[in-house]
């Protein structure tokens, strides 16, 4: 697709739901390149690692702001979305990661719910350098490796607090959500009606604690709409990769989510049977995880596009 | 370690338990290399792409044999036994998959039990040549990559089917357990009571429909024992990563056990605060489903050995 | 609470999300009694027990229709929401449940998924005669014990589907939202914007196949609004018992919630300290499930009256 | 059946597995009334509202003793043990219940692992007298209903922790596991080799804290052996309902266990078509949790006798 021009998206405010009931904040065409500007999941209240969490985000009433809803000309109910991730750029020089009570992998939740003490409040600044993360602390450099953790449109009827993963797209937390890669989402509203926010200058597979290294930036993109194609959930395609993004409690609900909407994709658009992509996937397929932390947790499945086509990787 | 000789040890008849119960079948001390001949899943029992796997099991009441106990000298119990893999050698030209009757990932299970029909029964033969294994109905080829499926020590106290993976290792169908890397498990009988078997030609992670692709083989492993250490859960190391194995249901909290358990070995070998590992595990750490089939889940959780030993990757 | 006068609410449409951005279909105030006209969940489109669901359902885009939000005067963020439930009294001489693809307890779902067929379809009518349902075909009669499967205030900047529950009530199916009870509910908009529907003849606990004895109706009910008083999740009142109902997956999320809710209530309003009121519940709580079907599980923890204020039962 | 004469069975060593490796410590007849001592679930280590449960249990390397095996007569792989409940008799004073560290359902455990303190430890001491519990620090008495919170046959090969529950009973902390019903379970071994203890002066639904009001007992059972009919699961049967119980995790997994486990007997014994059963059990079934707490989690189905022989109850 060629792109057409572009075009830069700065919010006033901004969205912590997932909603077809917001005006548009833009509206882009398909093959415009898409400059989109995001606060970090915190709003920037967390500056310092001397900060404390649960005071500095006392005045949140909600958090993981977005930027949106973009409304994407030619966009209809029944249509797929398809968002090419062109660039993440930081728009401060640093990245903020802690812990907040009672959120995270390796702690009680509002949802997995215990009646012990929460744990310790910790706040990790890691400087953007050279492309590099550093913590001095740690003493320790992680490579940059940026990516949007979170990107949804509308669904249908409902509005969906922006903490959630779901058929959508919405809090999902991959890593390959990121430049270089394509992503594909189902079409419920005119318009699409696109959020993105909660970019990450990196994050291990589950998210572990929660919250990655989280950062404000410019995110580019370009839509392309694919008329009357119907996906069931997010789709991711890379280079040499299919994936299926799967968001469910409990996990293996997740896991088999994403392998049989794989399986759908082998049977709709590479010509497998069905058992046999089944088979396929046993010997050849990836799966790990994006989120052990939201409110439903996202799992990634995948193959190799030349075994997709059949050719030999 | 040096290695101080060989030992084959061919088995004449299987074990179906990970069990203090059973005598063992050899004696090794650490630093031999020990050749151990092992069956298939199906104890052989499928051979063609024709066979139907329900009734070629009739007969079997147990699955998933396994050659051992193995008694290794010096080991004992709050010691950890090493297993360094160092080579996987096919003993047929072929590796089957199949489906069984409610048995997979993409199917209702005697543990999640629905009404409905089971799937159609189908068995895939794929011929092993020249480093490949070759389906020619799918067209085919895929690389040789073998591990051992299960390979476990006794538990304490108890005899588990050889269908379960655990904190005595097992059934964890991790493609990680290949040659090259080393297993750790936990000590808790004399002589550790070492079992292995169900070797694969390669698997997907998750092992989607229930089988990857089975083989007999020989695999060929050198031991260790690390006196008075002990470690609760498997771990793996290969050339440039941590892995730590957590199995149960559900997923999450296989990966709650896999992660909590890297955590402490960055404590306890690597120096690490509790808080620190976290944080590092959550901007660094990888997280992949070993199997999604099996009486519980397993799940790796992983980091980089430069970054645990705090060197930038 | 004193009743004054009464008011009668009768749709001309209904909603399939409980929502905040709705424009109220009735103010009433508290203390009323409120006479609500309820649709069955499927908006009356089976009618037969030769109906076959999925082409019955063909043309409802969305189930499970809602009479609201109704606003109640009073009603503002931080309160709680008291819903006395009088009365249901039936609209028609019928009950309907049915089997419909891939939805229901003892099937895959598109959450729970697998490559399986379907469950065959099938519809049950069972005649209301006498204080009975009546299904000649299995020979057999249920005593009419009619309850609000769904009941929900709208959700803080959300709107959710009318299939789920969660914090504000919703679809829990649970049949102690019953005539002669008090249901408690979190309020988080003006006027609270409450919804009931879904009414159901009588359920077993589980609501196994998915689909209770549905019928439309007519339910009576008084609020009060409780000022300045914050629950977290929906709360029961019956003559003997406090019941809190936990909605989650996987299902010991459900019990945890609803257990940790019921530690709350004893602490808060009932004197007690926290690890005696977890004491007590562990040698005297009930814990049954509502529903095993829709989007999250819902389960009733409960505690005796008597028991709660210390009086021995 | 006619009782025919009685045994007593005083333990002089406990078992810490449900196995099928060790010498049966009675043989008995079916017919025959049995008295079995049992320790309780600490082994009588814990004696006194003072004693820290860590500290009094630090000698203990395992818990749960059960009595057993005893072997009975006539009972071969195929059968189904039928266990009458005669009579629970305290043979203490008193009863306790504690709190202990990452043991429960509302904390952290070693399967859902966190990295959060333990909660605080406690003992309560409640007095057994009058046919009531009392707790003076409570101010609250309960009344005396005791169970077998512990009660199984030896697997088939395995050996199991007398803390699970499974196919084979167990640890299934199930209050209808009480004088006057009867257990059911599959026999896999000559002898079935059955084994009971872990009796509980009463405890409420999901056993929450973990550890009910534990005592010492005889317990007074008389077998039966069903020849040549094969139960999966355990089913318990009462004046006038029919129970099967699931363990398994996730909950859900034991809920769908409970109900189908439910609709085999339905089909197998009282004529029903799976579909109807389906059905029946949609509208008129129970479901509670037995345990939250333990290896696996314990559900109950049930369904009034009436009902399933089609009476109108």
């Amino acid at each position: 697709m060629q792109v057409k021009g572009s075009v830069e998206v700065i919010p006033t405010t901004f969205s912590y739901v997932f909603s077809p009931y917001r005006d548009p904040i833009a509206r882009v065409s398909p093959g415009q390149r898409v400059v989109i500007h995001c606060e970090d999941a915190f709003e920037s209240r967390i500056q310092s690692a001397r900060d404390i969490p649960s005071r500095a985000l006392a005045g949140a009433k909600f958090l993981n702001p977005q930027t949106g809803p973009i409304y994407i000309e030619d966009a209809a109910p029944g249509d797929t979305l398809a968002v090419r991730i062109e660039d993440i750029s930081p728009t401060r020089d640093f990245a903020i990661s802690c812990l907040i009570p009672y959120f995270g992998g390796l702690t009680s939740t509002p949802i997995t719910r215990t009646l012990q003490a929460p744990l310790e409040e910790r706040v990790w600044l890691w400087r953007l350098e050279n492309g590099h993360l550093r913590n001095d602390e740690l003493q320790l450099s992680l490579p940059w490796q940026p990516f949007m953790g979170t990107l949804a449109v509308a669904p249908d009827l409902e509005a969906i607090s922006t903490l959630a993963p779901g058929p959508f797209g919405g809090n999902m937390d991959v890593p390959d959500v990121c430049p270089g890669n394509t992503v594909y989402l189902p079409v419920w509203n005119d318009g699409a009606l696109f959020y993105t926010g909660d970019t990450h200058a990196r994050q291990g597979q589950g998210e572990l604690c929660g919250v990655a290294l989280e950062i404000t930036s410019k995110v580019t993109v370009v839509f392309d709409v694919i008329k009357a194609k119907e996906v069931s959930w997010p789709r991711i395609e890379s280079a040499d990769r299919l994936m299926a993004v799967g968001s469910a409690r409990p996990m293996e609900d997740a896991a088999r989510i994403a392998y049989a909407e794989l399986v759908t994709w082998l049977e709709a658009d590479y010509g497998w049977r069905r058992l046999d992509a089944y088979q396929l996937l046993t010997q050849a397929g990836g799966l790990y995880v994006g989120n052990m932390v939201d409110t439903t947790y996202s799992l990634v499945a995948s193959i190799d596009k030349h075994l997709a086509a059949r050719r030999s990787s």
